[in-house]
């Protein structure tokens, strides 16, 4: 009968705005927090537990161990540490790498069999590892990759031309970092092409186009710089995420996912492509016809992932 | 403050099932039920009332009279009457257009200044009486058109090649009626043409478009076949329609709009066309690059409407 | 993970409210249809499947057959005939008694091991049927019982003083017909006993009482006066049972439980009682403290569903 | 038409739980994020609006001013400092006071005439602020008061006897603070009072009353202890008050409330009383027979308020 578990790794701003989106929408039945501060994922379980009374369904929401993870669903890992002074960004990324590797150690430990959704960053290297650690198939490991950026995109988008952003339908691809692209030449309002839209539009121009592009990309600092992280968007967008595996949606969604050599890329690799998620995780890929630029794009960004893939030890 | 009222009339199984469906999903916050059989729409409030306990909203529903138009955001015609014996079919509809011209004289008296939404067949033809009769702009007279028709299509192609129907985007365009027609050129999956959707995947070939235009087209007459009528889909899908209006969402729908001049084809008519609605009615037609064999199609089928328009008497 | 299975047998009105009602508010995930008339069934799914579009989730809805209760979480059984001319009520009852006992061996047949809910009429007997042909334990096999009946009380108590149904505590118990009665020494609104609800505001007198209690008693004939039959009540209410269900709520609800000793009256036999359900069906029924004429009404109540059993061949 | 504002002063934690909890649910149509640091709001109304692509409707937000005010259906507080060290409790007050002030003067120069809710603590206290700087009538301020520990106090007593949070009926009043207490005395589950349930029932004593009791009153300080401040729990609790309004509900919730003399207290102050909200905020005070012990608990709570506000400079 119906129950779906979620574990959340990590009880920061992301995980537990996951936690609190998910509570709000009623999306899960048992939600497990993990911490290496326990005390601190106990406080977040009572602070969300207050707000079961006036929540959509009934939840069980508490402070758990890895070995909850066995009969889990979906194993959310939100774990990290920033920048210590002086280390180089390679020192950083090789760290969060062992922690990663050594919290996928631990689920795996648990008999766990569901889906792992990675949301650490940087977070195509980080599913990469996270991957490799836990031993699954690759449908069963991924990243959130671009969907955060793709959400910013429809914002962008919508806003400009005042339409629903549920009508907005465009993807950003590649490295969930600065060399990201939108695949322009495969976006949409409703079943119309952008192109066709500038054209019958006086709201929008294509310089407007590289304005939003540049929106979207810069998003993430202009956040920080006002509220020093960001984690409501990359909440909501878990959620989505969750939503399209939980109820089995057979959804496309531009996630970080393992490339076995589509889109004529460097393979063995985790990037953001468009991809088909339902309750066994990614069914397959979306494979979509790019502009030469685009591919030049997409081969840059596999380029830059692949080389700091080749550099670190975990 | 927060407030939206819809008045239906007509208290048959479509407007009831549009009724029901907006209190399971607490669309507005008042439904008024205007029937001539006063005693009927008596019983179906009282009906509808008792599942309030376990709606997710409080809502007010009762039977009225025209007079409770007055203030209505929406007003829904459902009514009318069924071929008799002997009667030909414009017979049938110069009774109809009476009826509509009534209702619409009615709802005027009271002072109405809203959004009037007609979902009474032939739709396309009985729009058009009830915008004439109303003295109301254009863009606050629409019908349901060939909205039904598209969700049909999402539903038949999505469950072809097992991809979720909120990824589909495509419109059944023309008349609500046998001149119906895909607008296959502008159909997507995702961000993906249908055309290299057909390419990519083995479940979907060309020839399936055929038959999934063909389910779509005798969807009614199979459905009518079995239980005599139709009108859950179309519950559901004028639900769909009021939210894009209270909810301001500016969302694309195709609905029966006024044409007047777009797309090249006959003017001063009703014809099922994607249209982007807010809380003021049809903010615009989106106006859509037509292959030239749809848009003979679109061609063919305003000039069967018009046709019949100039026939009618009203 | 999350996967939830409800099969409804019988396609009548009650059955497809039930089923509408369940695709607007995205209770379960795949809902079967089963009829004798098996192309009613089909067209039905038909005409849900095309609302589909435009619901809140992913669903699977399909006309099915009895082999498709093996994995199901609940199967909801509506199915029954109406009264010939000459039948004797007692004769129509046999009759529909028969109508269940084959229903409920056809679906044990399957494997089936989930929760049969019944809304058949009457109710509490043909729960007691379903149950004894089933073989399954009483906490696997209630009825809808006095549960629509409540929320008819709660709606007529909410409106008379314009304070929120959500707030409207009270039960109607015992038969779901002409003995059933309102316990009225344990009704509140909000936290607060009615007998000082009644004192502090000039809105509702004792005299009040006693016409929500006949308004109740007599909206089942009210309705069926104005349009033949009743069904969006019920079908809202055997959704709400659905979710206690399914989201395994630990509910309140009065439904017609099997009571085996409780409440010093008659035993072996179903009458509605509230109960606590879950996801294995009834948890424990809730004893309340009843004053003496309450006791008593529930004694005459469960004494003329004994009678009526004791009478039955079936 | 439907269109519904709410802005909030404030963008701490618990403003922006709030706010994120009303996007998540799709509460209102628009939502203003005002607070001193105006950089801060940008930032916060950015993160916000990545999520929309994701939420349940459309939504508009963005950092606002206070002349944003005045079509705004709900003006929520959250605005407040914290003790600087060597600060006497009462130093702290009167400085807060004074920027509730300042905030409420601001608010009504705009023009406004809707609903102030306020959250900062001493919440009591500051109401009574809020409410004698806006010059409005006492039905349109007031304060979450014992919202959020009515909440807490429902999810131990569920969570205690495993029955559905949605079925305990029961309120802590007086102060939001060190002197509030339970209305054991009106404590129901379902439709059965608490005492009955105790005798009923294995899984709880009259022990567990005073341990439930003393879990919620000091659930702030065992959660600040564990992550520093409390947000989530009172962000829902804020969306269910607000509910209550732009819904219209006439839903009893214990707020704090301005007491003119009912309950036999201390008069010309708010308290956590039960109080029936809809669109014109208080409609009245729900007046329950209170215990002898409750009655001594709650004159006790508004002496200390009265004492508190006597002393206070603003």
């Amino acid at each position: 009968m119906a129950s779906s578990k979620v574990v959340i790794v990590g009880t920061g701003m992301v995980g537990m705005s996951y936690a609190y989106s998910m509570i709000n929408q009623g999306t899960a039945e048992e939600i497990v927090l993990i911490d290496i501060n326990k005390e601190r994922a106990l406080g977040e379980a009572m602070d969300l537990n207050h707000g079961l009374s006036y929540a959509p369904r009934k939840m069980k929401i508490y402070a758990g161990e890895y070995s909850d993870c066995k009969d889990a669903d979906i194993v959310v890992i939100t774990a990290g540490v920033s920048q210590k002074d002086g280390e180089t960004r390679l020192d950083l990324l090789n760290r969060n790498a062992k922690i990663i590797k050594s919290v996928v150690t631990e689920i795996m430990k648990s008999g766990f069999n569901g889906i792992i959704l990675v949301a650490s960053n940087p977070v195509d290297i980080l599913t990469y590892v996270a991957w490799k650690s836990s031993g699954l198939p690759t449908s069963k490991v991924f990243g959130s990759g671009t969907a955060l950026d793709t959400a910013r995109l429809r914002y962008e988008i919508a806003d400009k031309i005042n339409i629903s952003v549920k009508n907005i339908h465009a993807y950003i691809m590649g490295e969930h970092g600065d060399s990201e692209f939108v695949c322009w030449s495969n976006a949409y309002v409703g079943a119309k092409p952008i192109v066709d839209v500038i054209e019958s539009m006086e709201q929008i121009t294509f310089n407007d186009l590289d304005k939003i592009y540049n929106n979207v990309k810069n998003a993430a600092y202009e956040i920080i710089k006002r509220k020093n992280a960001t984690y409501y968007g990359i909440g909501m967008t878990l959620v989505s995420i969750t939503n399209a595996i939980l109820s089995n949606e057979n959804r496309i969604i531009p996630i970080s996912a393992y490339n076995g050599g589509a889109y004529n890329i460097p393979s063995d690799l985790y990037i953001g492509l468009p991809a088909v998620l339902n309750r066994d995780g990614v069914h397959h890929v979306v494979n979509l016809k790019l502009s030469i630029h685009e591919q030049q794009q997409l081969v840059k960004s596999a380029t830059t992932l692949k080389e700091l893939l080749d550099k670190m030890e975990f």
